[in-house]
């Protein structure tokens, strides 16, 4: 189990759920609007992860979606399809995709203080990117936001540039890696892994029976 | 739209769903499964091509899944987990994945004869191969799953060898490529196109709502 990023006190009840995202990937999103109720629904709670798609495309050989032949324009056209059917407002960006360590270093920085605060900056952040097209590829850009949940917005700019918070991405980085996470969001609920927004029913099911 | 292959006759409904796959495709297994009887709930007819993914492989430079690194060993976790999830026996046979132009000549073939025949032809050979484990890839196979359905062995086995369903199954290719089919299985409602069996609830409600 992955131990070097926040992880909920799991007390006597399940462990919890293993959520790893890239704030860039659509799919993402969406499963960052439904993954906590619907684990709450099943008693459990939700670690989230945000980490860097491109440190595992670049040991791997991924590519970003948009940039493959025909694959690459329907999943543009899936993304902003499948938001409407979930009810998630979603418009593709420009640009698209972004880098996205200052969110996800500012993240790591605001769980270190209020693991609620940086799950509310998780789900904004994606909102400002697919929802109102923000780049938050932009530290400036990041700081906004976690100003609006009352963070200081210098302290965190300094936060995330300074060693520790680089230090810490890297490690839950590194440890996706160890744990096979090749995309996002990838979820592993008891070391069982899913992948896609489109696992969403198998993991409904899977908390329901306790695996199939 | 695509004329080269079987099209059953539209009348004055709606146009017929194309649905593409490849027989050596669990997902298209699982979508084979599903579609006309999905597609029945809501008058409208499928017209299944079986084509070769290997085909648009080889021009965009995909590759079969279990070659692939983390992807692949999740992905044949994901096929058995997904047949256990919409309640269809699937084991990974092996080998996987195989050759299937053999099984779709034989297709057009049994199609140019009786379109209801090729389609239940269609869903053995799936059964055979992921339910049974037996090598679709040989023609001799092949012409066995027919032979059950009352079509003649030999002249089955002449018929896959003529260049007429030869170039058939060429063209069908040809068309799935030019329509941007790059995966299995792929579904185009009134050209709207769906990839993946994970995509069924949202050709249900394509279908359903007439679009969203």
């Amino acid at each position: 189990m992955n131990t070097t990023s926040v992880r909920p006190s799991q007390g006597a009840g399940p462990a919890a759920i293993d959520f790893y995202f890239d704030f860039s990937s659509p799919y993402g999103y969406f499963m960052a609007e439904r993954i906590d109720d619907l684990a709450a629904r099943f008693g459990r709670r939700v670690c989230w992860h945000p980490f860097l798609l491109g440190a595992v495309y670049k040991q791997f050989g991924g590519q970003p979606l948009p940039s493959l032949p025909l694959k690459g324009p329907y999943s543009m056209h899936d993304f902003e399809r499948s938001g409407r059917f979930y009810g998630i407002p979603c418009r593709i960006p420009d640009p698209f995709p972004v880098g996205t360590q200052h969110a996800a270093r500012a993240f790591y920085w605001l769980a270190a203080q209020d693991e609620a605060v940086a799950r509310r900056f998780a789900q904004a952040v994606f909102r400002a990117y697919f929802s109102e097209g923000r780049d938050i590829s932009q530290a400036d850009v990041v700081a906004d936001i976690a100003a609006t949940l009352g963070a200081q917005r210098e302290a965190l700019l300094a936060g995330i540039a300074d060693e520790t918070v680089k230090r810490q991405l890297r490690e839950v980085c590194a440890t996706a890696l160890k744990r096979g996470v090749f995309g996002s969001p990838y979820v592993l609920i008891d070391n069982e892994p899913f992948w896609g927004a489109d696992r969403l029913p198998q993991i409904e099911r899977w908390l329901e029976m306790g695996g199939f």
